[in-house]
């Protein structure tokens, strides 16, 4: 037979089953924190013809995206999750409940070339909270509440969500008369923490911004402190530009409610060198940087933007949310050992040591009934072999069923981990696990 | 601006969040219940290697294939989750613990013309069972009571897993000696159900099979009655062919099983005429069909293999599994009505009446942190349009906190559905929906 050597294409995931186990426990925490903060699902197509895809047109993404004719038809793979959720509201405008709170979590595509820590298809998780004609403010304040709870969910405790608001940054901008390259000086900006003041300092000039200019900028962005501090020196600024006061309210009115949503103050911190790409976000932006590894770069982001799907429909649809790329998550999750050693991929294996497999076929089906994952191993093996197979799967627990305990209407029940083993009728043995799954707590995949 | 039609592809699936939520439930039961058996879950690429993924070759599916070029890479999306499960176990053998169960729920792709009940785009849903070099029969017994478990589990309880085992089929052709037109026979028989007895045997006919064998064969496929009586007609062919005797002692073997699985006989019939495709299967083979709707066909269909991955390696890999597809099988369902009662799309809806949102915050949190699934509703629109958000949203109970409230240091809590209303201090809220939810049932997205 003519053999293929089987491969998996670069930059595409394929996790061994104990990794996938963690990953899928990641995705499933945030499923249920999203869902906890009353955010509803959405899955749309992973393919759309190109003209609707590319509505927006334009951007360094478009040549990264897979695109291809089939028949006369010319259809490219999403490659984020935002333009299917402007598809999908302008599209079901009618049958949406606004505000609309949605979660998306799925693949993307990005022809990118391959390096470390980039796919070319990889999870992103958003939420997103789009109204109709209006969006309050105060919506952009439950959006890092999401993200801390989900993060602190899956063990996470050293983040900082940054946050910023683009009005700030644009109404001082404005003041100091440098709204034509308020762009470039954000791009500038951005890179403050890899290449320090004095580098900014000399990228600003080259730019052909004043030295006054550039002390006012350093001094603006250097502040420091509590975010109180930050927000009462902000406040010294007030009264010389409308905008600029406005992004000071609305930075306010969040900062103020974090604690009622119980954000710790300790991950959540102002930081107004965050600016979030150029046009898209026109308020809040947010940034989160892992504090011990603040080099693999922001893990989460978004922010509030003004108008969702423009080039779809002429309804307003302001909106707020944010995007995990969770395929560059959980690699970085893993390199730290996070989320290790929660997962039991199997709770009870049943090994039968007789021929009759309707006896272990009950056993298992007792255990099932009672919520307990049980593999039934009915493989003709040696006991050792099915020790042995018990041992690689790490299974908690294992019940052997010998001439002896069949003959005395029990099971041989062995804690796996501990060696541990002892002689019980079968009732006695799944309300045992039972209890003992409940107290260790319940860690199977997709059992919260 | 100039804006473009928002549309979704033809045969793409795209729900709105009432039905998402409940085609997540489907999903999120056979997740439930495949790790309840104890599989291991898998995600492999949407797209591969044309080399790899076509390494079989052939075949009707062929034509149906996205294939296109990137760069200089020739790629496919997968088409099915066979084909991937091959490549997986043939590259990570060495990583693997067999017996190897795995599922996987996913897309895959298939550029069919649209038709009713057909999609390009659609979900299937796998397990597997797979073996190195071996593979014990007994597995066979187990995979049908994974379906009936879970069918159960969606409600469902008018279908039926009709099995039958290809070497009886096999082993009986031999003695008529009609092994080289076995395989036209299997799909003349195939169709049994459709046309009926007489135009079988015309077609048998026109292919050339003697009057006589004809005869012989519509007795041996009518045989009726219960599991047994089929299993003691069948013993009247006895030691006549080796084939036949060792497919019978694999299915009695498997019938005998299945009431310890806990499987009711109801649900579950041998029957003769399934054969399930030409060369894949080489024993025990299943489908599934909805009693009330036999003619959506096949819900859930597959089978025992000699092989899994004789394309990409010299390993003997021999398997048993079954796959459900979950996009058809989701629209049957909905115009059936299943289901449809079983989800609150939220819990909880925080309706401020006050402007002060750190309180509405806080009692937002409350209720979260009792995993209550809670939106807070901040936009400044008045009480009606309010109460009519929640009425729309199908939230079951709302929050209100209004002047009173605060100063009383309560809030009046609303059970939409009844309008029953009463004013607790928070604490007792929270006990109170945490309660009523216990009794209900938790039937929110995601938490089983």
């Amino acid at each position: 037979m003519n053999r293929v050597q089987p491969r998996t294409l670069s930059g595409f995931m394929e996790l061994l089953p104990d990794q996938q186990l963690r990953f899928d426990r990641m995705v499933e925490i945030l499923r249920e924190t999203y869902s906890l903060f009353g955010f509803l699902p959405m899955d749309t197509p992973l393919m759309e013809a190109s003209e609707v895809l590319l509505a927006k047109g334009g951007g360094e993404t478009e040549k990264q995206i897979y695109r291809f004719t089939r028949g006369e038809t010319d259809l490219s793979l999403r490659f984020d999750l935002t333009v299917p959720l402007a598809k999908y509201v302008a599209m079901h405008h009618g049958s949406l409940n606004f505000p609309f709170r949605r979660y998306q979590i799925g693949k993307v595509y990005r022809g990118e070339r391959p390096q470390r820590g980039r796919f070319r298809e990889f999870y992103q998780a958003d939420i997103d909270i789009i109204g109709n004609e209006s969006l309050s403010v105060h919506n952009d304040a439950e959006i890092p509440a999401i993200i801390y709870t989900a993060l602190q969910k899956m063990g996470l405790n050293n983040f900082l969500i940054r946050v910023n608001n683009r009005k700030i940054l644009t109404g001082f901008y404005e003041t100091l008369q440098l709204t034509e390259k308020s762009q470039e000086i954000m791009r500038i900006v951005d890179k403050l923490e890899k290449i320090g003041h004095v580098q900014v300092g000399t990228l600003l000039e080259e730019q052909g911004v004043d030295v006054e200019l550039v002390e006012e900028i350093i001094k603006f962005l250097g502040m420091s402190g509590t975010n109180q501090d930050v927000l009462d020196k902000l406040e010294e600024y007030r009264n010389v530009n409308a905008t600029f006061d406005q992004g000071l309210d609305e930075l306010k009115s969040m900062i103020q409610c974090l604690g009622a949503f119980g954000v710790d103050e300790k991950n959540f911190k102002v930081d107004l060198t965050i600016a979030r790409g150029l046009d898209y976000y026109t308020g809040t932006v947010y940034e989160t940087i892992l504090t011990d590894h603040p080099e693999v770069g922001s893990i989460c982001s978004g922010g509030r933007y003004d108008n969702l799907a423009g080039y779809y429909t002429s309804k307003q649809l302001p909106g707020v949310g944010i995007s995990i790329g969770l395929t560059r998550l959980f690699y970085i999750l893993e390199s730290q050992d996070y989320l290790r050693t929660k997962i039991t991929p199997l709770e009870l294996l049943v090994l039968p040591m007789v021929d009759d497999l309707q006896l272990s076929a009950n056993v298992a089906s007792k255990f099932r009934e009672a919520g307990i994952s049980t593999q039934l191993y009915v493989e003709d093996k040696k006991f050792k072999q099915k020790m042995a197979y018990a041992d690689k799967l790490e299974a908690m627990y294992c019940v052997i069923l010998g001439e002896d305990e069949v003959k005395n209407n029990c099971v041989t029940l062995k804690h796996m981990n501990s060696g541990e083993q002892q002689v019980l009728p079968l009732e006695e043995a799944v309300a045992y696990v039972s209890e003992k799954l409940k107290k260790f707590g319940r860690f199977t995949p997709y059992r919260g």
